[in-house]
């Protein structure tokens, strides 16, 4: 079966492109450099409905982009949470947080609201990103 | 160097035990069940931080905790997280969350105020986490 993105999801983010398991996104609010992973699987809720294979690649997969984002934007802390509350499809957050940002030191979710990118900013960005992360995009 | 834990997590939680890497604290909040894991490592703050084998003896543990509690608590959705915006020790939270608790959907962290357990209830509760994680504790 075709892997299926939530809705909510495929509404908030841009495509960075795919790793071998997870899907790369971008969230389309310029507050918070934010890209979320999402395991190509359908019916995943939570980590351990992964096998253990698809769970160590995820893990592989996110602590490459917490490092290389954590590195790129000179963060103050990565917050790195899989939550699951509202959208129940397997998704982990990687947010660049600065003692600047409107937020800090509370975490994002739930506070104010997105900021989206200019168009022309978010089509540069992606490709800042998928350059950041070519290494492991298929 | 001895392990430091963190004073506000010291102040916060009561010590469960320890698994081969981390430190296993229940948080002293009876709204929801929630376990930190900090890797008994001084000087770590981002899961980056750490060797490639802790990192994946940390996602090992931190695995093992949220398939324990959410089967034990029959929970809505586990919520995940490294965060250290406030303390910067690294520490994953281990949340149960459900449907009906007081700030479902959104995170937990900076709402309301933690509802310390009565003594005996803590102590009594204590057990009940050594005897459900008993399988890595040392």
């Amino acid at each position: 079966m075709t892997f299926q993105l939530n809705e909510k999801l495929e509404k908030d983010t841009v495509c960075i492109g795919d790793f071998a398991l997870s899907r790369v996104l971008l969230v389309n609010d310029q507050r918070f450099p934010w890209v979320i992973l999402v395991p190509r699987q359908n019916d995943v809720e939570e980590y351990f409905d992964l096998s253990a294979q698809n769970y160590t690649t995820l893990m592989a997969e996110s602590l490459y982009v917490a490092r290389m984002m954590s590195q790129h934007f000179q963060a103050s802390s990565m917050n790195i949470a899989a939550l699951g509350n509202v959208v129940r499809q397997l998704h982990v957050h990687h947010v660049v947080r600065f003692e600047s940002d409107e937020c800090w030191p509370s975490p994002i979710w739930g506070k104010g609201s997105a900021v989206p990118y200019e168009h022309h900013a978010l089509d540069a960005l992606v490709k800042v990103y998928q350059s950041l992360l070519s290494e492991c995009l298929e």
